[in-house]
């Protein structure tokens, strides 16, 4: 345990001490098994609208979808930005459902923060110290996924950084780091899932979509991950993934979709028995 | 799927296509779970007959023991070897279990193929073709473990190399893969399983033991190999872990165990309803 | 050469076209080597002034030292901030050396342009775009730290980011990627630099320091990556390591730069002549 | 140096203390730079031939060759086998070169050790301890190629195994390990090869050529393992690289092999003069 020593505020201190996490109606490390799903990017209306009503009816309790995406391109779609937002808020005002969005620069945090239930902070942004200070002081939960190369212990430094600017509410989420391996896009880590279950009071998500690449991967990849320990999915899905503007291949189908939400509180009740022993 | 091509003959061609392998009382790939437990030595009598008859009572098919280690030191335990594959004999005949065990070296292919009913091909063993030659010839079905930086591409090519040696009964392992995450022994990689699922007509199975390093992990990585598509498992159990001669902080303990067969089951029946979507 | 496809402005097209970039008093990429040294943090003006006087005498063109520094805790050190600039400021008076320094933070770019003659994108930052656009907006030539696990198509990718907000000026730096090899900090990627060299026109320069993670292994290092084609090096030095605030055991003593100030040019010129061939 | 303590026979004890190998007309570690070149296989009379005069001529001192090759498929080229030995020791009587060759199976060292000076021993065979002990039985040097996964304490470690078996004359090989970048075939760690000279008495050398993949990458490389301190190289070689019948892509022309071999030895003497300090 020496290794997560500088981090210590996140760490499971007194037996069976868990933070639960608030954002809007869902609630994250509760018990209750958690799925947060849409599209890579904020496209249109329509296809936001759709999809939000998709999931929820599935059975999802929170949306996910880009409104400023990571692209090294001054010329490659950016995201809609705050139009991103307003289709954002207008798809929660129908559903009910919570909302993650990402922030990718410090100046935009209040700006996101007045429209997201949940701030998230990309891989690649894991260690953007005064994006995760700018984050933290919103106040406003923060989902942190873990960078491609960086350790568990890493990322709970990460973590450990926003609580000390003041915000508890924090949601790790592994989604896969960079191997040699080339048949998957990144190696889903369930270690590290098992390890952070074990060591952190955060609740602990997984995003197989970024692991996996293709979407025929995601079902087997998602059912693994809740099997090591996650408390909940983050998981990508287009009504038309083929005519989806960016990650496409890894989008589920609503139907593909269906099918996931029909099995994964299976899995995770079978996981919440196994946890007594 | 050009990935695969040097593997021809490993490859799922017809859908649905699967290789079953009976190996004594066992049958792998055939619908059923398969546990291989064991010592990850044999180190006495006492100590393999006491595990065999454990992991026999609480549902194991097969029972795993090392008589050859790898072992850099002329002067550390290199194994019983003859005695060692004695006892497991033994073990067989007292419990019914079907035997696997690991050959090291050519030279040493059809003497343990006289007890073993499954040969087992270590990690490092995963590339030495005259060892997959020699094994393949024994006419035994053989247990390939992954190297630990082998691509899925890689394994298939070993795989193959001992199919086209006339022996077409080959079980792949996946046993985590060396990167720079160090919180965990190695890196599970469920990816991998998900992906051999989907490629290899051969049964797949994970060793969880090696990839955790320590036993408090492997609960949690053996259901998260299940979840992913793992057709079986390879577990190490001791008696007294404490007290073994070789890999003890990974070995299970028998309560472990139990609570591990109670578990198995349910999440790869769980899996296979999954599978028919 | 299809893998750095995204990155066209950035290459090579017409054979032997190179960008040499000017800062300061220094040139970089001009076919002169260039020494950029200092310690890790700015911690005083003694040492500060020190240093800079000693690594001017010793044949650097160039300061390094820093202001803002990537910490995890607010409440350990986090650079001294404007103050570390000014420090700067007044060694670059006294020396005529050119400063570069990282800058953490969009909204800290202007304020520390105003002062840098190069702007460093640490490697923690290598995929913040929005820090990328304003960097590259201050129009100060920018010094681009290779991510830790980042393809050197995925550094091309970030230098042409900067590229596309209208700054040519980009010098691309190696300094190791994380790997399974714990005996270094790093694991120095000189065929990095060798494929560098070979498809872009930017300069390249290679940072020993955080490869080697020791300063016993920084001189073997620092020579490796001349002799791979590294056009410079980016060294930390410190007039007393044993009680720098940051990152001591990785920083040369005077002496120790002495040796490799004596050393570097000759390595330099001898790939300068094998270049030929 | 804890990570090194299961090597105790090979590590620098004495100040300064270094195994010198023998190998027929070669001396490795003593000071003087050694070359091993020729073509990945051993093809045909005439190819042998003309490579093993070309190089003789070009100055080096040691002959490569592989007889026996690592080859999944039965179908496709296994090497010459006894046929490649007897040409080997042809172009050692007509070239007074020493020959390296690589010993694939335990049952084949003593007759691989009647032709080879050195006993390779290949990345994928390095924790093949059955094959390590055959060899060192031979009474000939040994050639030890550091695995694509294995750290430098592993690769010591397998030295150590040598050395136990009673032969002291073990020479280390860099040749590049696995990573995520996919710019070069393999990540040559020169990192490694710093940490080697300075914690081993053994030679130590590198292999540029599995590193790069490709022949233009292959001159830089081989500088920058000279400079981080190797004491050899070992290169491949070929008089029609585009008609060799494995590994093409990385011989060197004889044209580029004369390049290189005018220049090796001025990075050798640099480093040299640079080692005193």
């Amino acid at each position: 345990m020496d290794q997560f020593a500088d981090a210590p505020d996140v760490l499971r201190d007194v037996p069976g001490r868990k933070t639960v996490v608030r954002a809007g109606s869902a609630e994250i490390g509760g018990g209750a098994f958690v799925t947060m799903a849409g599209p890579c990017s904020v496209e249109t209306e329509r296809q936001l609208m759709e999809t939000a009503e998709h999931v929820a009816r599935a059975g999802a309790q929170v949306l996910r979808g880009g409104a400023f995406k990571p692209r090294t391109s001054p010329y490659s779609f950016q995201g809609l930005g705050r139009e991103g937002l307003r289709l954002l808020a207008m798809a929660r005002a129908a559903t009910g459902l919570s909302v993650v969005t990402e922030v990718l620069a410090a100046a935009d945090a209040e700006m996101v923060a007045e429209v997201a239930d949940i701030l998230q902070i990309g891989s690649r942004s894991m260690e953007n110290y005064s994006l995760l200070e700018a984050a933290a002081h919103t106040g406003r939960p923060i989902l942190l996924k873990r960078g491609m190369a960086a350790t568990v212990a890493d990322l709970l430094r990460s973590a450990q950084c926003i609580v000390s600017h003041g915000n508890p509410n924090v949601i790790v989420c592994e989604r896969g780091i960079r191997t040699f391996e080339t048949s998957t896009r990144n190696t889903l880590d369930v270690g590290a899932i098992a390890v952070l279950r074990e060591v952190t009071r955060l609740p602990v998500i997984a995003d197989p979509s970024h692991a996996a690449g293709r979407r025929e991967l995601v079902p087997a990849l998602a059912r693994s991950a809740v099997a090591a320990g996650a408390e909940g999915l983050l998981v990508e899905v287009h009504p038309r993934p083929e005519e989806a503007w960016s990650d496409g291949e890894q989008a589920l189908t609503f139907e593909q979709f269906d099918t996931l939400m029909a099995e994964a509180p299976r899995w995770h009740e079978l996981r919440a028995e196994a946890a007594v022993a």
